[in-house]
């Protein structure tokens, strides 16, 4: 087999992890590609379910003996625990491997340490090899392990001229079915959906991720997340339906901010105390004003149809700024046609001081 | 010479015609390409401004005695009447040309003729070659001139939630100064810029268009054009100064619509009369909303900014829709970035019934 570079098997090993996003949480994205002493590759592996063997166990079980001398390129740091699977920097070791080359170390206090075992082990390790790359791969979980809350995705849906429904209220639908469509791939990939209850009295929304053609549940659903500081709810709503696990956060139960709402921090804390890594906002514009104005959005998607109201609710209410100044900068990331709309990505920018 | 194809010659031809556009007005663009009866190029041409020789007197001087049997490869149909200048159809039959390739016939009822001229003069034409192609290169003038009134393209900038200033007032500048450069150059290729009364009186627009850099005005300015419907432009507005002509257009004028209001049909018609054949709609919002409720829009050119406001007036009001069925649906023809922020660019589609 033709020999591959370390920095090429670091781009595969990227690509394979991420064909596990969206079913590793808890757990990280994880890719690994495992090569003989000559370089040539014999062994693949990607972290495909929390529970599941590790990317570096099924990269091994298919090397065998070959690995004995070869070079594993992981994304991740190897773990160095013994949670539902043994600690991967130990059957590295075990294996025989001389060297690991790392693109990112790992964040996570309990896990961490696989790159000292190794080395303690006389086993070569490299770090930070398509470092940024494997970060943006796995960008939702290494934000919320780092910081202790999930990566946040406020997903909105209006005009070209920022309406999200029409003077009458009417808003099915704003966007096309490609865009929905696109939409309930997109709760595919996150551990929590989060719904004002205004959202929730007015649209009725299931908030599940599914196939829209013949209305298919996905195989692993978001928890629904109501925020309903005083319970309101409906016993009916059909997000109290028995499709996926739902959350109807109260003030009561979370705490209370300043304005006697639920307290959007706590809430975000006691969802990474649940093991939510990341979270979809999909509204509606107070809630999402709320959280632009405490600073908690990590990553703006907006489906923008070719359409025009001129009147009627918008996307976005009260985020906290009154003056041209105090505008939320953002910066376009991309820009993609979905069917006949426009999806648009962006990044809050830092805020200096 | 290597020999060119008439199709690769109209390619051309459409190139050198689009080197007019915002100079050729009240007369369309138009490129000419002669070929000699070897299919070799012998002369170029396109009409560079009103008064000026049109594109095939510039390419026939160019050719002289090789244009004798040759093609002439026209992306609009030649004049047949005397106007600043002498009928180019005459002037291709004098020169001994054989045959004429035409994209687009001249919809302009007294410089049409040409083509028939041609053909009894035993010139073979042929029609329609990259026709759609040349149309689009000319569509503003190639519109007004069919309809009798100016192709109106409505400009705006927002937030990408769709503000166009923050709740207190203050815009500028929601877009960049990249994105405010295009809008200059925008204005250049329009024979009229409008803006409403409101937004004279709460910015005081120049309206002209200048290089931003150094404030200096380019050689030629779009007509200023203020809906006034009662006359409450100030008698120091800046669009009163020298920089450009200006039109006060009030209702007393133009007439006055059921509102009472300027009569935007009657309005757009006076100033297809003074020559006007592409108009900038500026603002405001309800400005905006008039034209688009009455279905007077053919392009829109939206500058979105990647920030969020929350609250502030928005780009459109009162658009004439109320529920959704009634949105004004449009089709997405381009997104460019512009430094940072995006130029959507869409044109309605037609309404059925």
């Amino acid at each position: 087999m033709a020999s591959v570079s370390v920095d090429e098997a670091m781009r595969r090993a990227i690509e394979l992890a991420a064909r596990g996003l969206g079913t590793t949480s808890p757990n990280p994205v994880v890719g690994c590609v495992l090569l003989d002493a000559d370089g040539a590759v014999v062994g693949e592996g990607f972290h495909a379910y929390a529970g599941g063997p590790h990317a570096e166990i099924v990269a091994l079980a298919q090397a065998g003996e070959r690995a004995r001398g070869g070079t594993a390129v992981v994304t991740l740091e190897p773990c160095d625990h013994t949670g539902r699977t043994g600690p991967c920097s130990t059957a590295l070791v075990q294996a025989g491997v001389g060297r690991v080359v790392i693109a990112v170390p790992d964040p996570n206090p309990v896990a961490t340490g696989g790159a000292a075992t190794l080395r303690s082990a006389g086993v070569r390790v490299d770090l930070g090899i398509r470092g940024d790359e494997a970060e943006a791969g796995n960008v939702a979980w290494l934000t919320s392990m780092r910081r202790g809350w999930p990566y946040v995705i406020w997903k909105y849906a209006a005009t070209v001229d920022g309406r999200s429904a029409a003077a009458d209220g009417t808003s099915m639908w704003i966007t096309s079915e490609a865009a929905r469509i696109d939409v309930h791939a997109l709760r595919g990939t996150v551990d929590a959906v989060i719904a004002g209850v205004g959202t929730v009295l007015a649209d009725d929304p299931r908030l599940t991720a599914r196939n829209l053609r013949d209305g298919s549940l996905a195989i692993r659903q978001p928890l629904r997340v109501v925020v309903d500081s005083s319970g309101r709810t409906p016993a009916d709503a059909r997000v109290r339906d028995g499709a996926a696990r739902t959350w109807i956060a109260t003030a009561a139960e979370v705490g209370a901010g300043p304005d006697g709402r639920v307290d959007l921090p706590a809430l975000l804390a006691a969802l990474h105390q649940r093991g939510v890594r990341a979270v979809l906002l999909e509204g509606g514009p107070r809630l999402a004003g709320a959280f632009l104005a405490a600073g908690l959005v990590d990553k703006i998607v907006g489906y923008v149809a070719p359409r025009l109201l001129g009147a009627g609710p918008t996307a976005l209410v009260d985020a906290g700024v009154s003056t041209i100044a105090e505008a939320i900068d953002l910066e376009f990331v991309d820009v993609t046609q979905i069917g006949p709309d426009l999806r648009i990505t962006a990044l809050p920018r830092k805020r200096e001081g």
